[in-house]
């Protein structure tokens, strides 16, 4: 299992994942899942991915590769608009994962991938899209200036109550992490360390790339802090009134 | 969909249920899914449904009848423990869900009910069961004090951030109390009003049953709280440190 989200905020955006992977509970290892990809110095690329591992590897690597080729072809450089780098990727996903459908359907097994890419180009704005493994797309909105893939519902509640466009880039990323860490505490198949990536508006450069292990200083600091203020949260609320 | 919680504490046990019932999203109502029982002096039971409404309505009518029943056949009052209480609920909501099996089966829909039991036999302690579909059944652990049914992940995380057997009846209410909310929020097939119950070890009788609506006045006060509370606990966590 995975979990991955994105943030945007006015500041620019942030993204943010687990690397636990597993096949059963019995093999359980440890995989990167946030990729920036290097496309030009117009634009600032980053992919995070879940779902099948074998999908989203070849995926990254056939990006990657269509970005050295030189014969001109689509790549990561050649879109225009950040929405059209997203019909690129979800095509490329759908025609991985109907490259392996046969064999894989004969075992049971799914190749769907889910992805959120993120970034800006030059001439628009920061923008987060969530990539179907059908390869369309939704954008965030302004109401939800969020997107998830992977196992979304322990880490949600929180976001849901404390996102806002106006959180700053140091916040949301912030916010981010507490949104992974109550996913670790309740599903084992989301795992530490934690990537985070903090792209800031306008600046078109690769995101600053921070990855949090368990024993990350901050991050036992940052843990530790947010039981002991929930659990005050939770003191100074009002008792229930007896019954009258 | 529905969302049910128990908790088990020092001082006896908390029971919290929704009342959205829908059959797909065009049909909403409200049903109460906290059923309280009157089976002798000797005990109390109470009774959390999820699942099927037409198979959980037609178990509770099942339980009531063979409580007037005097032909001395099995019921609610006839178990020495309560663990004998929760495999009688369970056989007879398996036998219910299996006398319907074919005819649901053929349009596709699942008869499943979940099943949360709880209260005390005299000579027994205070416990709570969840009864699965399939007519087996656990009961909570010290280290995991409560037992939830139907959607029951947005509602974990705080659960597991701040409950203990050691809080009050009335703690364990108004945590059951968040948690429901953190659902609601989340999930619009689980509503208001909730229906919470409180009832106090050793003391036999039928437990306090306090319905919240949403203009309820301590449940506005109680939400304003949380938000407030919680958003205070984020701004008072240590701000990630700048890349050194």
């Amino acid at each position: 299992m995975t979990y991955c989200l994105a943030i945007r905020v006015d500041q620019g955006l942030v993204f943010a994942g687990d690397t636990r992977s597993n096949a059963g509970s019995d093999y359980v290892a440890s995989y990167r899942k946030l990729y920036v990809f290097d496309a030009g110095e117009d634009r600032s690329l980053t992919l995070l991915t879940a779902g099948s591992l074998a999908t989203t590897q070849e995926l990254v690597a056939s990006l990657k590769r269509d970005l050295l080729a030189t014969d001109g072809r689509e790549s990561l450089r050649t879109p225009q608009h950040l929405f059209e780098v997203a019909a690129y990727i979800g095509r490329m996903s759908r025609a991985i994962q109907a490259s392996h459908e046969a064999s894989l359907g004969r075992s049971g097994v799914s190749g769907e991938a889910t992805l959120i890419l993120g970034g800006q180009i030059s001439g628009g704005d920061p923008e987060i899209f969530l990539i179907y493994p059908q390869g369309n797309f939704i954008h965030a909105s302004e109401d939800t200036p969020y997107l998830q893939i992977g196992e979304n519902k322990y880490g949600k509640p929180m976001l849901d109550r404390l996102v806002s466009p106006q959180l700053s880039l140091e916040q949301a990323a912030r916010l981010a992490l507490i949104s992974l860490d109550a996913t670790v505490r309740s599903n084992v198949t989301v795992g530490l360390p934690f990537d985070v990536a903090l792209y800031g508006r306008d600046s078109f450069g690769p995101p600053q790339v921070r990855r949090f292990t368990s024993s990350d200083p901050y991050f036992v600091s940052l843990r530790q802090a947010w039981q002991a203020n929930v659990s005050q949260a939770f003191e100074n609320l009002p008792p229930l009134p007896p019954v009258g």
